[in-house]
């Protein structure tokens, strides 16, 4: 994904793409669908480890000159129904990958992450740093 | 010290006190004195992993109602020693615990951590939600 994405751009500039999806249970978690969707991942979630993973492209003149992924483990503490649905009506939710962002509101929910936690946010910065640094 | 400080303010008010130290093979690294000191604490943690433990006192009208901690492991990736003199010269070392911000330039050495990341910025948010939410 991440390298199909950095195929769609046309330059002879430096091209960094990355994709970040949500994992749990063998479920991928894109961004919600609508509100009901938002929530119904958000349940999921709740009080569940789950995974984050970012695919990192670099390209230059057309050429892939480095593929990777990040993983990153993450913890949801126990969310009520109403704790859902209140952060579902603050919006946040709506254009995140797996419906919360680990930066914003939701940080009150996650006690613990195994992994990068800019992975999570949507770019693994060191990893893009030793990436970039070695080319 | 998360006690002693809420100790220090008088009210009726509900207090939070926290207090993060950084902690390497049974070092404490408080804030760094000068520049100096701020190239030594970096250069212990390039490319180790040292802990964060933040201590959180939660005080109403003189009582202790809530006492815990929080402990974060962080993995620095090595740094050279000109990317800690740079790092030092931009000043953002001067004021932290460890002589770094994870939320900032610093997150470019953190591949990893294992904890709570709001712990690490110096107030774990997930442990103060659940301790609230139980008062």
């Amino acid at each position: 994904m991440a390298e199909e994405k950095a195929n769609t751009v046309s330059a002879s500039e430096i091209i960094l793409a990355a994709d970040t999806t949500v994992v749990i249970e063998n479920e991928i978690l894109g961004k919600p669908l609508d509100e009901t969707d938002a929530k119904r991942m958000l349940a999921t979630l709740s009080g569940n480890r789950h995974e984050v993973l970012t695919g990192i492209c670099i390209m230059w003149d057309g050429k892939t000159l480095a593929l990777e992924a990040a993983s990153t483990a993450v913890w949801f503490d126990p969310m009520t129904p109403q704790e859902i649905a209140d952060y579902v009506s603050t919006g946040e939710p709506m254009d995140k990958a797996g419906a919360y962002a680990i930066q914003g509101i939701a940080s009150r929910w996650i006690s613990r992450i195994d992994g990068s936690y800019t992975n999570v946010v949507g770019l693994p910065v060191a990893l893009v740093h030793r990436l970039i640094s070695a080319l």
